[in-house]
């Protein structure tokens, strides 16, 4: 029996055109057959939260970030041509006109595919973002486990 | 026989810098004898357009893009330090003082070194670009021809 | 005797967040007896510039670059949420009260650890930077050296 191949993806990017390459390289990668890992650290975590308003106690600091920060996928910027927001609202018009899958749910398709969606607990914590902020089905763990799976990966990248 | 090592890069940023480190690294591994490949993806497709405007049938948001994106790799921005372009102009001045080749030069380079310039086809159609605007001996595929060659890759880097 | 896994890092980028990112893999990847190396080009050679003024002999335009990066880890940015320097204020508050070690001691343990930092020679003489201007017990060599580590390492990023 041979190993199964191995993919690592270190999503530190907010951005959602790095967001979707990361997303588009695991799904293609889970469909080769790879075991594939997404760490989310930083704005990377902005992926993963959900998109209504959950109300959680916490310090000042924390409250402000999670007011700066994109809720969830849809509503990331573009790390270029952003105009303002314009800039995303024009690239998901022309992905919908050329049938591309939107990041929500190249996210799910992810999912369904066993992608292990790793959320940094460090960075969690610096940013005041808590569990219950999260998507369903997100895996909590530190710098050793993103470690332990690249050290053994075939493509590891660091977005 | 030893089979040849490989080194693969994404480029999907569109900044002179990064542009500049990927061709770089790029063209030390084939120097080194690896099997270099390059899949060019968003903004990273700028570094293979042709600088002259090229005319083709486009709808009307592709042809903003279009517009809006720099045109080939001597009008890329940098990452940091741009100052509306400024920043490009003294980093090209200093590269001329210390005989760094520019840009457009190292990509020639990496074309005659055989390192295989692939453009994302899905990015192509988001963007609106046609073959007819990039270099000439360009391939053009999907994530999973990058993924086909990365899976051996001995060096793999998002950038 | 078994060989020691690899980890390579390229830190391109100059921003607080993405140098931390780095030196927590880094020094991680040595905590697992990985032999690591940092390879620094671009703005990630400010991460090594000592903070006080050191004079040296330089041309004009390497004065200005010089003067507009900034000096050593401490004073780097954020790549997102910067607010002209308040970002990384907020950052540096939330890290001390979760204990989280900030920049410039991660990189003295990564020393400590002997992770091996290196600048890169040819963006130093882009920038203008001299070995007296950056921090002791840093190597000093070219994409050769990167790619030497990188073709037989475990983990490769580029950041």
């Amino acid at each position: 029996m041979t190993e199964k191949k191995k993919t690592t993806i270190v999503l530190l990017s907010g951005d959602y055109d790095k967001a979707m390459a990361a997303y588009i390289i695991a799904n293609g990668a889970a469909a080769y057959d790879h075991e594939v890992t997404i760490f989310h650290t930083f704005w990377g975590l902005n992926a993963l939260r959900k998109d209504e308003s959950i109300s959680v106690e916490k310090g000042f600091l924390e409250k402000m970030f999670a007011k700066m920060m994109p809720r969830g996928a849809d509503n990331m910027g573009l790390s270029k041509m952003n105009f303002a927001g314009f800039g995303p609202k024009l690239i998901k018009k022309v992905m919908k006109k050329h049938n591309a899958l939107p990041l929500p749910q190249l996210i799910e398709m992810a999912q369904e595919q066993d992608v292990k969606l790793i959320a940094c607990t460090m960075t969690m914590d610096l940013l005041g973002l808590q569990e219950e902020e999260l998507l369903d089905n997100i895996e909590y763990a530190g710098v050793a486990a993103y470690l332990a799976e690249a050290e053994d990966g075939n493509v590891n990248l660091f977005i």
